[in-house]
């Protein structure tokens, strides 16, 4: 009777609650808790049956105090982009095998709502932090990652020391998009890249543009990259501008499908036909490029293999790995109706 | 000397550092933390002054026992829906001008995920949770409302007690797209919807049917909901069967974007001529209805207005009130070449 009047009054099951059903101490309890060292079968399980059976869950202040907390922050860019919806939605698969939650912070392209971000999931006590295309300098980067594992994506820093950093290619990725327009026929290859004044020169974009100029050179053609204004402005009219142009060029390669999809929208729209008129090789082979309308080819990043390797280095770390690692991953093209 | 030794051996500054430096007892700094009634100007001055010289920043774990952590939890059911994106970023949006942040969780359309993420919350000390499309019941939900101030998006329980539901009128949308097809002159007007045998009564397609019901029926017309298989299942072969019937309707309302851009494409390329052989229109007005070579009329649910009032009235909870909202936001209809 005491007990049942005890619960009802009460939030919740406590670890004292736990150790007197279990029999054991709450020091026990706690261990089984922490994993410590040296638990024996048999308390583990004694312990375990009563934390099934009272429905016991430590609440995460408690934990934090202890240890791990099981779970994990994303910190990404923007959503709206479905490439990186892909990356995280492997990523959240894989650290949910490993029981762990992933709770997704949005960093809007800008440094102070980052590191907020960053500390915000310090102070929630998270094990690790997972990061998506940040603006934030590898400096910064690197001092938040002596508080707490980190792993980051879309970021090119192979110097890192203190976190790891798992990319695609992306230097290889616009060479392999140069030798499909190569490969289809095409000499006057044009790059649409963005202005890159204010960006860190950690970002994809630059690797692209590497890349393309390595493509370029190797065929011993003349390279040449026009510039779209910032990302995030409307770009729109400088689409059009690239459309009009006397000497446009016979193929185009694109960044990013973010901008190549309006570009052959609005190539069509305006009776440019494509290849015929314009060939076009995006990148990221987001879910527009692939619809049969649109038929965009466009550089396969692998989307899930980035979230899957990025979140297992992650959980390697909280584990305890300290040595830093840099992964390059193979892109591929995705072969449609634009080349 | 002695200060720089301890700081340069200690993770972060503590309350006890800024009593200190300010000069005042530590009970008076917790005082300006948690906001207390009476505090005098001449004291916050002093202890802010010390925060923000000393870089203090208490951790949620310890801010959690006093009360809030200006921290919101978003639980959606995926990421890949592009209409998701706009609700969250805009819910973000809003909640960041009342200095709160969102961590999202991905639900995975599976309740006991669900139920996992709301908890995890819950332990988190978060202030406040919105949800997006749960699959979990309204009695669960109405349960961890009571533990938690809760607005549900895309859930239509116009009497839970608990918590607010922010939503589209569904119903008015569906009903809204039938007219724009009677409008374009069309009578033989069928729904694509899906099998809704595993789905809880509070979904968006149940009231999107209930609203093509109203629309025929006003009109005088024949009903007839043709179902795709389950949500996650490949429906390619289900809308090619659809559109290979020898009584395929002059005009269809897809429940979804999600389904009506793949119709738009199989249609087109196949031969069939979108809207002359087969009208379509859409919901959600999602990105890909908007591109120019899709060109999908499409019910407008207003993401932006759905994010921003449902994070407005999680705040007016999470402020102190008790008494049930239920929204409905008014649709409208984005007119494009496929009606």
């Amino acid at each position: 009777m005491k007990n049942q009047t005890v619960n009802a009054t009460r939030d919740r099951v406590t670890i004292r609650d736990v150790a007197h059903d279990a029999g054991v101490s709450v020091a026990a309890v706690s261990k089984v808790l922490r994993n410590a060292y040296g638990v024996s079968e048999v308390l583990r399980t004694k312990v375990e049956t009563s934390i099934e059976k009272l429905n016991y869950r430590p609440s995460v202040a408690a934990r934090a105090m202890r240890g791990r907390t099981q779970t994990v922050g994303v910190l990404v860019i923007e959503l709206s982009n479905p490439f990186l919806a892909g990356v995280i939605e492997e990523a959240n698969a894989t650290l949910a095998k490993s029981s762990f939650k992933a709770l997704i912070g949005i960093g809007r392209s800008t440094s102070p709502i980052e590191a907020s971000m960053i500390e915000s999931m310090i102070d929630n006590r998270m094990d690790g932090v997972l990061i998506i295309a940040p603006r934030i300098s590898s400096k910064v980067l690197e001092r938040y990652a002596r508080q707490i594992p980190i792993v980051v994506i879309a970021h090119h820093e192979p110097h890192a020391q203190t976190y790891d950093t798992v990319n695609s290619d992306d230097r290889r990725g616009a060479c392999l998009a140069v030798e499909a327009a190569l490969r289809s026929g095409y000499t006057d290859i044009a790059m649409l890249g963005y202005d890159l004044a204010d960006s860190p020169p950690t970002i994809v974009a630059l690797q692209r543009e590497k890349g393309y100029l390595d493509g370029m050179k190797a065929a011993g053609l003349e390279a040449r990259i026009i510039r779209l204004p910032l990302v995030g402005s409307d770009r729109r009219a400088a689409i059009n501008d690239f459309l009009a142009l006397n000497d446009r060029p016979r193929a185009v390669f694109v960044w990013s499908d973010l901008d190549a999809v309006p570009l052959i929208n609005a190539a069509r729209m305006s009776g440019i036909r494509v290849p015929e008129d314009l060939a076009i090789v995006g990148y990221d082979n987001s879910p527009m490029a692939a619809i049969p309308l649109v038929g965009l080819t466009s550089v396969d990043q692998n989307a899930a293999e980035l979230g899957r390797t990025a979140s297992e280095a992650l959980l390697s770390r909280i584990e305890g790995r300290k040595d830093a690692r840099h992964v390059l991953i193979e892109p591929r093209i995705e072969w449609r109706g634009s080349t």
